[in-house]
């Protein structure tokens, strides 16, 4: 890849945090699927640089000492990082009215649309003065690190926090390389009607800056270009999957981001998984189920938890023999329907355990907090691990849990997942809406014979192996490389 | 049209319904658009059958006195009614579970997927004792009514009620003509995800035993081909309109579906009208605001009252100028989300009289009830009227109403309404999640001037006109010529 101009990426967390530690500054890794999926991206770069938002105070502090940037990891990897300040209300508006929830719900089909969202004053301020300033004030820092480089260089941005940014780059650096991913799943052009037409079209118009928009899924990139055809009328070829804008071909590309299968088996094999797994074993029932998740509406944790109770009723032979240990992060507990949504998934449980529980057993096992450790553990001791989410754009958590699981466990999955696209052939699928397959799902799933759920897990692991997160940008930069050729 | 076959119509509701008064039976004719276009079709074939459900218990006594079925009019009209009675408990599980609310939910966009629907053991059933039963038994109803036409018919069948019948039909009359028209919005593939595959294929293979599926708008019938493309995978044509089912082509059409402008005309210069119209024209002020609706949650009723509530605020200058007259029918009160919705407008319209009212002027006349000389008054008096509907399939009181209106009116209307692709060049547009443009949107159309206003009723009402019911049913006619020419 030597060959390849300078990339800079952009998103919103970067690769490391700031923070003030007894007077002394300390950068931690920043965590995630996204940003650890870029860290191994950003290592496999000779020249790169991370833009990213300063959020914490002492990250501030960095941006304010080396306003164009500093080396990651004391210059070993070739990556600069520069993050960027924004004003806190900007940031505010930016990110907690526009981007989560209004996109985020768009994006994952949660608006209850007879009652919500209201577009008011607040929302268009928040565009006005959130969203728009803040990707022009990262465009101004690409656009100078564009600059920096003599004009050339590939730009790659992530997420839905950055619609506006490419075409904002385009206008200022009409022969840089601009691509954008996209994490989270795209809806099909109705969806978007949720926003008035100068909002909507801003999004298509602001990815349309690009050479390449990428997604997870065909069906993503297909939904994208059918929304450049109904919302904005232009010509698409859902055959070569490209868009003309009228100046432009900006193609449609789908890469399913995956894990880095050997860091995940060093972690699973480490001390402290190991300690947190010994807490499992010794505490397990015959049958383990377990799931993983924020708590965030689209993980559809409360219908998992009515098929489990399903489950319970019309098998009561398997009482005192299985646990769902439900490992769950709370997610944006600022936000009221957040707060709210896990005090439901405690009750629920609660319901479901004061239903069907003895003195000495919990059919649930709810356990909130954040311990990467423990998460790990239970990857390795499920027997059916359920993913079972409304939309969700691709779910590292079943591909991360069937690289190191040690029980042959079975795969519930949801077909609203983008990860269904390449594990539903050796998982349990879940219709996710519908709490009678899901009850089924789990019962084939828990008394499914050894032979069948060695060979669907070994299946989903070789699948994980074969394409891993290396594959994944591997594959990125080949096609950046195709399509530039045809440019030229 | 002498030469088209007899006609056999299919829909739920009937064009009369029978009721015992003092001792004797009586007739009533059938209220609601879908009906009344219906008639005005049936009035139209030389030789028709309509089949629909007894729904009344005389309506039963009918269907057992004459199973073949009756003729209408006395015989004035060529067309039979063959009334065909249903279990009560296998309607309640098909009207009541899955036509309403499953299928209407999901056709409107209306579920708020992050806790609703659960697919439960009842919705199962009633789609196993209600919904196939139902349709299996208006299809043996269909196959007799075939068969006493020596094997020749045209099957025109209407509705979200009966997605099953017409492959049920084909099986057994291979050769008859069989046409599906939707009545409702065809929402996009993602939205039929909320069914189990099992039921969403059973939807589009059911329609798939037609010759041609018809809906209101292009944009459903497109939407209705891409889900036979992403759902069945299935090849379609976009430019064609057709889906290739490997047996046979289907195609998919688009009829908006109209109003007979001589009957509202006559109607609005009816002396009960007249009569309505006078206390109107008594208490009125200035700007008069309308909107006549059905409480349904897909009308947008509680944000039309917040944007209404919004211009208030922006322009105090209109306190006591204006009223919204919200004249609204209450839908479904036994069914517990629409009798929470009726009085979640009860309330908002108390909130923004409280906020904004004097002693003397109410700024919301919220009215329920049923009463169409008023509506129709409501019609003739209103200076905007507001059509903001969340999705609505064509949405008839907008054609109704510029029909008749006497003061120029403006129709305000949303951009998701089937009537905005005829009426939208001379409508206000409004977004329906927008408050702050629905409330530009009114104050724009409240204080335009005389002359716009005048030109732009004239062309809705000139469109309504010129694509009348009868234009709805004669190009349905004409395109079943062709297309049965074709299959020959």
């Amino acid at each position: 890849m030597e060959h390849l101009d300078p990339v800079i990426l952009v998103s919103h967390r970067g690769p490391l945090q700031h923070r003030l530690e007894g007077g002394r500054r300390v950068a931690e890794r920043g965590a995630g699927g996204l940003v650890t999926a870029l860290s191994h991206l950003a290592d496999h770069l000779e020249e790169a640089t991370w833009v990213c938002a300063a959020l914490s105070e002492e990250d501030e502090a960095v941006a304010a000492e080396a306003p164009g940037g500093f080396p990651l990891d004391a210059g070993r990897s070739g990556v600069r990082v520069r993050m960027v300040p924004v004003d806190a209300e900007a940031h505010r508006r930016f990110y907690g009215v526009i981007a989560n929830p209004l996109l985020w719900f768009i994006q994952h089909s949660l608006w209850d649309l007879a009652v919500a969202p209201d577009i008011t004053a607040e929302v268009l301020d928040a565009w006005e003065a959130g969203y728009r300033p803040v990707n022009e004030r990262f465009a101004d820092e690409v656009v100078q690190e564009v600059a920096a480089r003599g004009g050339r260089a590939t730009v790659m941005v992530h997420d839905y926090h950055f619609y506006l940014l490419p075409a904002l780059v385009r206008d200022r650096c009409p022969d840089v390389f601009v691509h954008h991913f996209v994490h989270i799943p795209w809806p099909q052009p109705d969806g978007w009607r949720v926003l008035p037409p100068t909002l909507r079209e801003a999004v298509f118009t602001g990815l349309l800056g690009c050479d390449a928009v990428a997604f997870h899924t065909e069906r993503y990139a297909r939904n994208f270009l059918l929304g450049c055809q109904e919302l904005l009328g232009l010509p698409i070829d859902l055959a070569a999957l490209t868009v003309d804008t009228g100046r432009r071909q900006v193609a449609a590309r789908w890469y399913p981001i995956s894990v880095d299968a050997a860091a995940f088996d060093a972690l699973a094999a480490s001390p402290g998984v190991r300690r947190a797994e010994e807490e499992l074993v010794a505490t397990r029932r015959e049958h383990l189920v377990v799931r993983v998740d924020r708590t965030d509406p689209s993980k559809n944790i409360l219908r998992g938890f009515r098929a489990f109770d399903l489950l319970l009723s019309e098998h009561p032979e398997l009482a005192k023999r299985v646990t769902f240990l439900a490992f769950l992060q709370p997610s944006r507990q600022d936000v009221g329907e957040y707060a709210d949504h896990t005090e439901a998934i405690r009750r629920l449980a609660a319901d479901v355990n004061q239903a069907h529980g003895t003195p000495d057993w919990q059919p649930i096992d709810l356990r909130l907090g954040e311990d990467l450790d423990f998460a790990v553990a239970a990857y390795k001791q499920f027997d059916v691990l359920v993913v079972n989410g409304i939309f969700d754009g691709m779910n590292l958590v079943a591909k991360e849990a069937v690289l190191v699981n040690q029980r042959d466990g079975v795969l519930a999955l949801s077909e609203n997942t983008g990860a269904h696209e390449e594990l539903g052939a050796f998982a349990v699928t879940l219709h996710p809406f519908d709490l009678v397959q899901q009850a089924d799902a789990l019962y084939r799933a828990l008394t499914m014979d050894r032979a069948e759920r060695k060979d669907r897990r070994e299946a989903c692991a070789a699948v994980v192996r074969e394409n891993d997160v290396t594959k994944w940008f591997r594959r990125q930069l080949a096609d950046l490389e195709e399509l530039r050729a045809g440019d030229g």
